[in-house]
């Protein structure tokens, strides 16, 4: 069986997150190469934002005992753009995702380069059972012990903390009718889509970036994740792609010979704590998805410290003719570039399983609500082929949390099916930003559904690169992609003025 | 104190029904003289519907053990007008609000009487905790035990199951394309608005009839309830109006004196088990508040039989010279209108606190999310002037279920506050239906928001009165009312074939 189809890796977390975390992350935010000089000012001085805490109810939904039990919820809030109440000056909320918030702040730099434009106040919300807004009294180990404690780890409870907040913040703040715009990438970007329809009366509009909001059920080809993943290799080189696509039964076939493992094991600079061929295959095709997500064009240290356009440095390392066959100094050079681009690494430790962003709980979502089939490969795959198992997957949730996923709750929760007819005439103000170099932009929506769901596709973004900080060296493709989320967000906030009949705001 | 400002009789449950149930309900539905021969027949030979069940989800937003027990849903369905899914013959679906289903089928006759038009598959769903879809096993007695049972009676788990059950059941009829339309009165209507602005993936447009969404917070004014009755009084003649606001005082003096009580007793003829004054007072203010609710223009029996224009017919009553002075024989003669109209019964019993429709849940919703202020009376008020105690509803809800209300729940959720301004460009292919006759309207959307969330509203009308059958009888305007929520639902449904494509339809 290849590593991927083994639960614990295959998993279908959204960052195909691995609990035996291979990567190496040693973030390092904002390299200064690449942030601008306000925000590099702004981090240098620690002033991105301040942390609170609300304190937020535990259960929304039901009225037992138990969910008048409440905890502590950060949010990180930044005033200094801000136009204030008074002249009902625009709110950004940040819809957090699956891991600690601070770091999601860190990457969405694009609040940051606008706020001053918008006059705008900067809230990001850190999601429940993540980061520091853990509930039972904080402890981690108690929410995450059972699926008694985590069970109110969910999407809708996540949405109405966001609801519940965000009311209380504008009533806090005299500033019922600031507009409130929520932003968020990936899992963060499918709550603002979702929180856009389903709290019209909190947020008047969503950019919702790399959100696969179609990736359940069979909404989307199971095999249109690793298909992108493919095709983003083989645009760069033909040989890069059949290097790669070769490599997996060259892996397996050493791995089961006399001395095999240790020749791996030196090849790739593995550790000497332990190693074997899933492992290592695992690893292997991990750098090449998390590349294929991050592979923006410029130098990036979202998941990992990374060059610009770095699938393109990993062809190159696998074309180099340096390496003549031999297919392991390929793979390792490749590798090297997402799991050691600063050099630092000595070796690469399989036992390692820190989570320096507090990614783990999405294997809980994962198995409740959150399955996205993404783990087909057909016969063209990088990878190779296979099927995606919902058996199996239900099958490591009993085993890892004793819980059935629910795998038709979200579609009949949010929709997906027929999204085009169904939000033709219902609903606006949505931006569904996608990249096509994005493995997951298969699962996002890429035609525009009404006048104001609009979807912005770009051929050579990947995974939410609109949100980042803006450098001197973005492309021309990326400043127009921007501008025009700016613009389209001056719409709907000049329409509310409109609509408000206020003449007290600064537009 | 006056009795509607006791907790358990002032109760803010949407029928204001009380538990000591005052009302001696004998319902005979649809008596013969204002059924239309169709719906006739289809009572006589018991064909109003199939009752059917659905293993529901307990606990849709959460994830722990107890979320996934599940209970047995009942529903309604009739398919003998239904075009069938190879047409995609539309859908109309009820959902239930705050009883047991039957009695709202049969009191939503209007759904019948347009079927045939429509070729529609009729629906009827029960509400969690309501009638025979009761949690644990279907027993009563352990789902209302105390606030850990009862927590999951919420009304986001209410449309949660409505969702589940429509997307399930249009899977196995494999109707999938079938556009579906959600119908509701009262709590119903609210639930049917909810749910077209939560699941517009599920229905393509809701009729929301009598729905006071907005009696939350501060949106409507907590007088507005009690000043609609006054009005509706008021309007047939001053002295009416002047007899029952000046009733009040009699009677507490009354109750007062030496043999004061026993007097009431023999005016009023309560039987000889129990009786005070302020149970008196709530005894008759109850009839006053659902007769103007049900204040219909043709002999009804929803909660009790009653004339055509039955305010009309108490205020005869009152202003009859015959009772000369005599206040509590006009009373007596207001009250059997609503309590003995068919003049069954001999003596009223305060005791009886049977409830024939099942209503009982309602108290918990009103002490958890369903926080609506309507007991404030102004001094025109028909009824003593009071106010609206929030820490009265609040120290209640504590004894009774050890359980605080979430008064800003309902808005978090919903929305409400500024509805025009929200949904002026969000949402659509909603109608607020509301007649001023009924205390419910000053919590209704009354005016048109957009193009296709529109409201109609007739002066003449009371609760929810277009949902029932047409008869012979029906004024002008209702026939109107009626004939424009079938136009607009037309329209609906020709434009969501019409986005379909699909030729296959039979309109």
């Amino acid at each position: 069986m290849a590593p991927w189809m083994l639960p614990l890796i295959y998993s279908l977390i959204f960052l195909q997150y691995s609990p035996s975390s291979f990567a190496k992350f040693q973030p390092r935010y904002f390299p200064s190469s690449i942030i601008q000089p306000e925000s590099r000012s702004l981090h240098s001085t620690n002033k991105l934002y301040k942390t609170k805490y609300f304190t937020q109810i535990l259960d929304h939904f039901n009225y037992n005992p138990q969910s008048y039990l409440t905890f502590q919820q950060r949010y990180l809030i930044n005033d200094t753009f801000w136009g204030g109440p008074k002249t009902n000056a625009p709110i950004f909320v940040y819809t957090g995702n699956e891991g600690e918030i601070e770091w999601f702040a860190q990457n969405t730099g694009f609040m940051y380069d606008i706020a001053p434009e918008f006059k705008a106040l900067l809230v990001f919300i850190e999601h429940r059972y993540y980061g520091k807004s853990i509930p039972y009294g904080g402890d981690k180990k108690k929410a995450y012990k059972n699926s008694k404690t985590l069970g109110y780890l969910s999407s809708t409870q996540a949405l109405a903390d966001y609801a519940t907040l965000i009311v209380d913040l504008k009533n806090n703040l005299t500033a019922i009718d600031s507009p409130v715009i929520v932003f968020g990438g990936s899992y963060g970007g499918m709550l603002a889509a979702w929180f856009r329809l389903k709290y019209p009366h909190v947020a008047i509009g969503a950019l919702a970036s790399s959100s696969p909001i179609l990736q359940f059920e069979n909404i989307t080809s199971q095999y249109s994740f690793n298909n992108i993943i493919t095709q983003d290799f083989r645009s760069e080189s033909e040989n890069c792609y059949k290097v790669i696509k070769g490599s997996w039964e060259e892996i397996t076939e050493t791995a089961s010979t006399h001395q095999g493992l240790e020749l791996l094991r030196k090849s790739f600079h593995i550790c000497k704590n332990y190693i074997s061929g899933d492992y290592l295959e695992s690893w292997i095709s991990t750098a090449f998805i998390y590349t294929a997500m991050t592979d923006y064009p410029t130098p990036s240290n979202f998941l990992a410290p990374m060059p610009a356009y770095p699938i393109k440095q990993m062809c190159k390392a696998i074309d180099n003719p340096r390496f003549g066959n031999d297919t392991f100094a390929k793979l390792y050079h490749a590798a090297n570039i997402y799991y050691n681009y600063t050099g630092d690494v000595s070796c690469f430790n399989f036992l390692d399983d820190s989570d320096p962003h507090d990614l783990g709980g999405w294997q809980w979502q994962a198995c409740t609500e959150m399955v996205m089939p993404t783990s087909g490969n057909n016969k063209d795959s990088i990878f190779p082929a296979s099927t995606y198992s919902y058996m199996g997957h239900a099958q490591y949730c009993q085993e890892a949390y004793k819980v059935q996923p629910r795998p038709t709750w979200i579609t009949t929760e949010f929709g997906g099916h027929d999204i085009t007819r169904v939000l033709k005439r219902f609903g606006s103000n949505i931006i569904f930003f996608n990249g096509l170099r994005d493995p997951w932009s298969g699962g996002g929506v890429l035609k525009n559904i009404s006048k104001s769901i609009i979807a912005i596709v770009e051929k050579e973004g990947a995974h939410h690169v609109d949100l980042r900080f803006s450098t001197t060296e973005d492309p021309e493709w990326l400043q127009n992609v921007r501008k025009r989320e700016i613009s389209i967000m001056k719409g709907w906030i000049s329409k509310y003025y409109h609509d408000m009949g206020d003449d007290s705001h600064t537009h």
